[in-house]
């Protein structure tokens, strides 16, 4: 029998953001449809910036702890929702469990919108799939590799679905590198809004913003749970303390990688000196095989299973 | 008794695009997470662009024709859901009502992603808080009225919630006018990928998407439901032909406008030529006081039982 998800409510809301002013600039003659009638447009006025998206499907009973979901780096929240091949993502698993889901989209990227002049943000950091491909660990790849020829590349049994690597990259959207405050001022933000506490799943740069907002405001969370962090608030945490309790998973394919070895000894540092923080090596746990991007490698729902698993004690 | 959502599934997919190759340009060093390892990025390689996300939400019971949302400029899917004031958006009220609804980002917006390098895509259109303002017809301002000044300045008896227009800026992205092709096919192959005549609802620019879709591909659409269009496809469909049942509704403040009377004009005369295609002038039927952003208006629910209640003979 098919099983069905059952939502007391589904919508959206932007959240913070600040508003920013231009004078003086030259009007712009622009025809903003086909057929329509030419405008004059005034890059003049104010505009706000630094917002966030987050669109919430609330299918647990409203008790139980939400689970807000962040996103990586060059991704929006589509990263938790069906897989590139087609699969289920953890969106809907989640949902499944019965729990109530904010998906969000990081500030600058996805539905968040993003400061549209040059003169408030710069160029953003594009990653091309070559780049992609070998900084997630699918493969390895120079950086002038064809997108077509990533697949046959993928390391052998890798769980990432290699074949349907143009599909992933389809989702992969430009970011800026100076917005991190940003990023974090609008998930504490949404953390106030929702006002119960919270489990944060979190992936790459989101996973910092994770561990961040669990040591900057322990009170509004249940738990963490980070899918290879892009960093971890090691020094910060000494200083300030750190007690939540977190879950950091690690795929495998690290011991070759150029940054990753690094980031996995903070990673266990930070583990060995916050007895909260529990490391899940998937290699080391038998799981073989997985890329940076755990919610969609063909064995996400094994990996949503022991992520759930172990949420099941804190809420 | 609360009402409830029952879905038979979640989740997304991105659809169209092509590969775009970089070739020969310097490597970029970038921080990508405060306290993480620097990483050298070449820019160079390969993109996908001109793909467009749609994300959806099975309410139905897969017989009925799914509904596709399909935004209009400087917006997301987001100003289908819910309102800046917080109430209830079309994309709830159509799963209520027991329908498989598919909720787009046009090309090169929201979740759809856009092409990261100047070399590909020029700067965007910026909107303006003043600007959009008075464009959308929810009052008359000065492109360098600050913000904070706007709703006080909105049209006695407006329908729009002119008190959180702060919050309806959230939701405003960048655009380009130069992508109305790949928007198109976009949503041609989304329509194609459905697989079942879908009920196109399109609102200003995306208005012009679904009058063309519907008469560019006919067997594929059971009716279209355009919001203010920025236009109508009037001498193409002289040639083509026009049969696909649409109605077309527009708000207030028309006839004050700089750029409204003109295109209501082009639009009386695509609905007299093409007896399909019914117009339903709200101020006429006597709900005054409606903005260009109809599905986000005060009276946001009574315009959708209106146009679910026309939709209902033909699905």
């Amino acid at each position: 029998m098919e099983r069905s998800i059952s939502l007391r409510g589904i919508g959206s809301f932007h959240i913070g953001g600040e508003i920013v002013s231009l004078r003086g600039k030259p009007p712009i003659q622009a025809m903003l449809a086909a057929g329509g009638v030419p405008v004059t447009m005034d890059p003049n006025g104010d505009y706000v910036v630094g917002q966030m998206y987050a669109q919430y499907f609330l299918g647990g009973d409203g008790q139980r702890p939400p689970v807000v979901f962040w996103h990586g780096g060059g991704l929006t929240g589509a990263c938790w929702e069906t897989t590139p091949d087609g699969r289920r993502g953890w969106v809907e698993d989640f949902l499944l469990d019965g729990r109530d889901v904010y998906l969000c989209d990081a500030v600058e990227r996805g539905r968040s919108g993003y400061a549209p002049i040059p003169d408030i943000w710069p160029v953003p950091i594009s990653q091309s799939a070559a780049g992609l491909f070998t900084r997630f660990r699918i493969g390895r790849a120079a950086s002038d590799t064809p997108l077509e020829s990533l697949p046959a590349m993928a390391f052998p049994g890798t769980q990432f679905p290699a074949d349907h690597y143009a599909q992933f990259m389809r989702q992969v959207v430009p970011r800026w590198s100076h917005t991190d405050e940003q990023i974090m001022a609008a998930y504490h933000a949404l953390l106030a809004r929702i006002g119960q506490r919270s489990i944060v799943v979190c992936h790459s740069q989101g996973g910092m913003f994770g561990l961040r907002s669990a040591m900057e405001a322990p009170h509004a969370i249940a738990a963490v749970v980070a899918l290879e962090p892009a960093s971890v608030p090691l020094e910060e945490a000494r200083r300030r303390g750190y007690t939540t309790p977190t879950l950091i998973v690690l795929g495998d394919y690290i011991d070759g990688d150029g940054r990753w070895p690094r980031m996995r000894d903070r990673i266990m540092r930070f583990s060995a000196e916050f007895p909260c923080v529990r490391v899940l090596s998937l290699p080391e746990a038998g799981m073989k095989g997985n890329s940076h991007m755990l919610m969609m490698d063909k064995n996400n729902m094994e990996i949503s299973a022991k992520v759930r698993a172990w949420l099941d004690a804190f809420s």
